[in-house]
């Protein structure tokens, strides 16, 4: 069952969104069997920040829409990497915070085995802080679930 | 009081994790007026992972060890990135579970203005799972605090 | 001190929820001198479902309104069950989700000694998920307090 | 995508802990098509809970042990249903308290449709209290995660 | 139900331990229908600030030890006022921190009206750090249950 | 690195909000080298209490507007304090709860050795509760930040 060295999923999300060149590197991915995308959201209230990604997911063909079981695995992937972002307490506007964030979702089997099948990982990154221009530092969150 | 986009703490503190080269890497940023350093630690419990970590902060002088701002600083760096590994609770044998990370530690002012002084970033990368090989997947977390 | 196995007051909380009679068994527990009611509340806002129990069990009698100590009791054992519920943070729309749940309050004594008084139990069952039509699994949870 | 009426495998799997016939309860969702065990565990320490469910799970065939996908969905429902028992922190013994407990695992498909594949539901019933006999009152938790 | 001016639990509690004679301030509030007491207690280990505080409200008859109900209303103004000193997990040693506290427990009736019968308070003081000496500052935490 | 007896930062913040004579107690610690300032502030939004203590800061001069690194100091302390206020989630409005606090800022050196430098207290004591007139019940906060 061990993770594959090439095909670490985690790394590859935040890789993804540390790139200086992301749409060479998601290309790269595709022709390696993964799915993915990038985005961006920049908001005071969580809920648009999982809602921008779960749109995402679904237009870009990553996830099902019509089967439960696939939002249901994203959108716990998502509140993990919110956990990451928000260390503590999954809140934004309403203890005075904004983010602006990157995203990549990427899906595919990061372990040796196939019968591992296909896992999802949503990484962030981005700024957290004040709602006044500069107040803010980075912040990264990543979440991986099986599909 | 923006970020400066060369001096991204947080980004350059992950990319040395994730880094092929990451002697190199601490190597260019060192040149550059960062301090840094990277270390490896694997345990069930989170306050051997703290302790590995502001004792190589100590011995790599990143932080002064007579100085308790300068701990307390690092302290809640660490627990802020443990939050992006458990994503949760900051519990791992006791919830039955077990880390491999390696982490990096990273000093200095990622802001254009000198009056924001130095920062330090704590990050964390590797895998999370039940104490059985292969049975983990991948986590990260970041903590960033003014020193 | 020991709980009465006649008068497990969670467990029969929970099976009112679940019971496919639960006007009958209600009127069971009331003619063993147990005060209890039920009701219904979906939501995207955790307050709305505090509000929706806390009326109900004003106006079934079940806690006296203008005792405040009463009113405290009954907080806390609705918080504590939507921690089942919710099963991290006590957020909902602001996370992007949403319930669909029944819940029952329940007070009486499940003690064999009298001097433990009356106790109270709030129990909610049903579905959580996004604000989508079957996009959903359920939910359960209990909270118990002296009151 | 909707719930089925009568697969509601949360309810199911608390119907199994508070029945007085889970034996034959069980036996009549095996014929349903459904894989399931119940069990009992006492503890301090909540890494004994999750040990007891996941060998139960393992030793009765509801998860493959050599899949790590199928350990990592029983994971997360193993700690989802501890939060509803514990209702705040995932801590036992560290804050003096403790649990006895019965717990029912189940896995089958909810859903009308067959899209939606297996589902595992873990249930916790018992009480939770002081390390003192009779200090305790009931606590209930339910997990339910995509597997 | 309002709050009583002259009998706010929580201010009594506080001043208790923040004052320089705690032995007379204590002598006066058991003039005015108070019960209390005062301690400390310094570990790495939540659950032996837990159990001192248990002890001490035992052992001056501040809580009758052989009915739960007063035990259960101690508990969890122990656990809220370990909140305040912990700020965001209820962990010590488990996160490479200790503690050293002084506590006050005050039990009476902080309301103008005499329905709303006995509250009880718990209040901690004292300083949180790492496991060495001077690398620690202040912390308050306070917990108010009806009794 | 000892705290200094006479210069408990947490101490002195916490007397000034339970003084009756505030007034003269902030000039006094004014008159020692400490910055203070209090404030009153009822919300059911926990945002308007970090803004209202943020404001605060700002035009008392406790802060530097314009220097992040002071502002993200503070904010970590106003946090950590409504931890000690809201004991579990700092939601307020969201778990149908609202507050009345005063609260207190205090800047200085709460150390023998000048290498400290300046820390900030802001702590806050009033009452939490239903949004029904006296149902309600003391709470208290402390956070405290190097800066």
């Amino acid at each position: 069952m061990a993770l594959s060295n090439d095909n670490r999923i985690g790394r590859h999300a935040i890789l993804l969104l540390l790139s200086e060149d992301s749409v060479g590197q998601l290309k790269k991915l595709e022709q390696s069997n993964w799915k993915g995308c990038t985005g961006k959201v920049g908001s005071m209230e969580a809920h648009k920040v999982v809602a921008a990604i779960e749109t995402a997911a679904k237009k870009n063909g990553i996830i099902q829409s019509n089967v439960y079981r696939e939002s249901h695995a994203l959108y716990h992937a998502i509140i993990e990497a919110l956990h990451g972002v928000t260390r503590g307490q999954v809140q934004l506007g309403s203890v005075l915070r904004t983010v602006g964030l990157s995203f990549a979702i990427l899906r595919g089997n990061p372990y040796d085995s196939e019968l591992e099948g296909d896992w999802i990982a949503v990484s962030l990154y981005g700024t957290i802080g004040a709602p006044v221009k500069g107040s803010e530092h980075e912040t990264i969150g990543l979440g991986i679930n099986h599909i």
